[in-house]
């Protein structure tokens, strides 16, 4: 069983993930992803991973775990976190850790082993939002957790372990400090100002528009104003919502459009670059709220992160915001 | 100039380094570190460096920036941060930024450039530490700085672009969030306990021998509770001090023979693995205090950050501290 370890000084939570272990001489970079011959995420190989939990485009009446899906979302067999178990609290000496209970779940995108994200049509993207909304909506019923990280690795750099085009999520037991943060500075921001902090960043970016990339009648998508790594980009709702699952199936059709706008001109930048993309939302806990917004944050994979970045939080950016957004406004996708 | 711009939701500060400019097309990993021929960091190449701030070793009566020296540290040429100027705060709507003034710094540890840090004698990397200590006490004389951050990238896999043996600091206006959060829980421990969060560590420890590595009459090597990666090593002072800068050279000598063993056993283990290590220390305007206890952090650079780590600041190590210490009590250096 995985435990979550709590640092004591800064309370940063740690997954020691104990199934995993790995000698140290395994502990080299992975080496290159599996051809999609042997890809587990490919039709025919349903049966290399555990059973599907959600899926789209099957034939009525054809047997589950085969192929003919369009959308499909699986245990990861290799999970961070797992399902089974209490959540148990304990301290040892000084030190807390609990359970490593959680889902870990992977959202393979498309049956089609070689179709990145951005190449999806804007319905087929759509289908995948939906299925994000779907697994929260599920999940959610489990009291044992209470926040679900939507994420995205794309190529190697940016982490991910399999070519086959997926996202994952996995639920956890405790608010990330990370999340907590970010909510915690819109509450602050509320109580001052009783108006929503990336509401205004909305307003600003739009009034602005030297960091705008593209908007349609319900999203913004924009270089933020701080990046952390060269052409970092936001896909922000316009109209106030605190929940991703809250979101209709007609406004993740507008958000698909913003998100596959994003991915293919950064791929048109960028030459295809690694990225990572989380889904920022509110807490499975927490009610809806005025003060917390949902949104999307993309990265590409272009810095590394080194010592001043791990001592400081602080990250140096070679690319100004303005100067990202202007390009990937003029680029051709 | 380059610009300090701060995350209106979370505080995150950024350096946006516009000197630094690349096109997208000049985004792609750096290639290999030139070899020693060219290398700006070896002896007889002085003039490719800004003049020396500080040096040892050189004949009395040499002239400065020629060879001859042992240790030498010299300004970045490509700062992340520049020196000159005052520091300016401005909004910009609702966002905040600051002129990006401070002090980027190399410590050139040896002439040899083929040497890496574990492979100094104790004497050598003692006066390298010292170095370190030097260039704070300099440093803060300059009132617009808050915090010298001092940090050690070895290996590509860990950020470094160049080969020679190198550490680096970074003097800021500001203290960053993640030393403050540090400093903010050990002062939330201490207010509760009135005991010092690191000397408990320390105890704790000593007394466990589980994740203990190596330790001397003034400093011990463990792994922490929560490492964030595989074969994350600590080095703290048994004795309970605040301010790096503070301790005397015998003290920093015994702090050499900890850093060294740890450097070595971890080159042993994994094969001279990619590492980040950062010096944590009391900020500059703060006075000496009874909660804060410096420390060093060894990171081997050995997995990657992706989404999960990005949007959550959860990490997931394979391997429990537990079980590196032992590996690294037993390997033979």
């Amino acid at each position: 069983m995985p435990e979550l370890r709590r640092d004591p000084i800064v309370g940063r939570w740690v997954i020691i993930a104990t199934d995993r272990a790995k000698r140290p001489s395994d502990l080299a970079r992975p080496a290159a992803a599996p051809q999609s011959g042997l890809c587990p995420f490919c039709p025919g190989h349903e049966d290399k991973t555990p059973r599907e939990v959600y899926v789209t485009g099957r034939a009525p009446g054809a047997p589950a775990n085969g192929p003919g899906w369009k959308v499909r979302v699986v245990p990861n067999r290799f999970p961070a976190l797992k399902i089974e178990g209490d959540l148990d609290r304990k301290a040892e000496g000084i030190y807390d850790l609990m359970n490593g209970i959680g889902a870990h779940e992977v959202v393979i995108e498309t049956p089609e082993h070689g179709r990145h994200m951005k190449d999806l049509t804007e319905q087929e993207l759509t289908e995948v939002l939906f299925a994000f909304k779907a697994r929260i909506l599920d999940l959610r019923n489990d009291l044992r957790f209470r926040y679900i990280l939507l994420f995205k690795n794309h190529g190697a750099l940016a982490g991910a372990s399999l070519e086959h085009p997926h996202a994952q999520l996995i639920a956890l037991p405790v608010t990330p400090r990370q999340v907590q943060d970010e909510i915690d500075g819109a509450r602050r921001h509320f109580e001052h100002r009783e108006r929503c902090i990336f509401c205004d960043v909305v307003a600003q970016e739009r009034k602005d528009r030297s960091r705008l990339v593209f908007e349609n009648e319900e999203f913004l998508v924009f270089a933020p104003w701080a990046p952390r790594s060269p052409f970092e980009t936001w896909i922000m709702p316009k109209r106030h919502e605190s929940n991703y699952e809250a979101e209709p199936k007609e406004r993740l059709g507008l958000c698909a459009q913003a998100l596959r706008t994003t991915l293919r001109r950064l791929s048109a930048a960028l030459g295809d670059p690694s990225y990572n993309f989380i889904v920022h939302s509110n807490p499975l806990r927490d009610l809806p709220t005025p003060s917390y917004h949902w949104h999307i944050e993309v990265m590409p994979a272009l810095t590394q992160v080194a010592g001043f970045e791990w001592g400081s939080g602080f990250h140096i950016n070679p690319v100004p915001p303005e100067e990202a957004a202007e390009f990937l406004r003029k680029v051709v996708a």
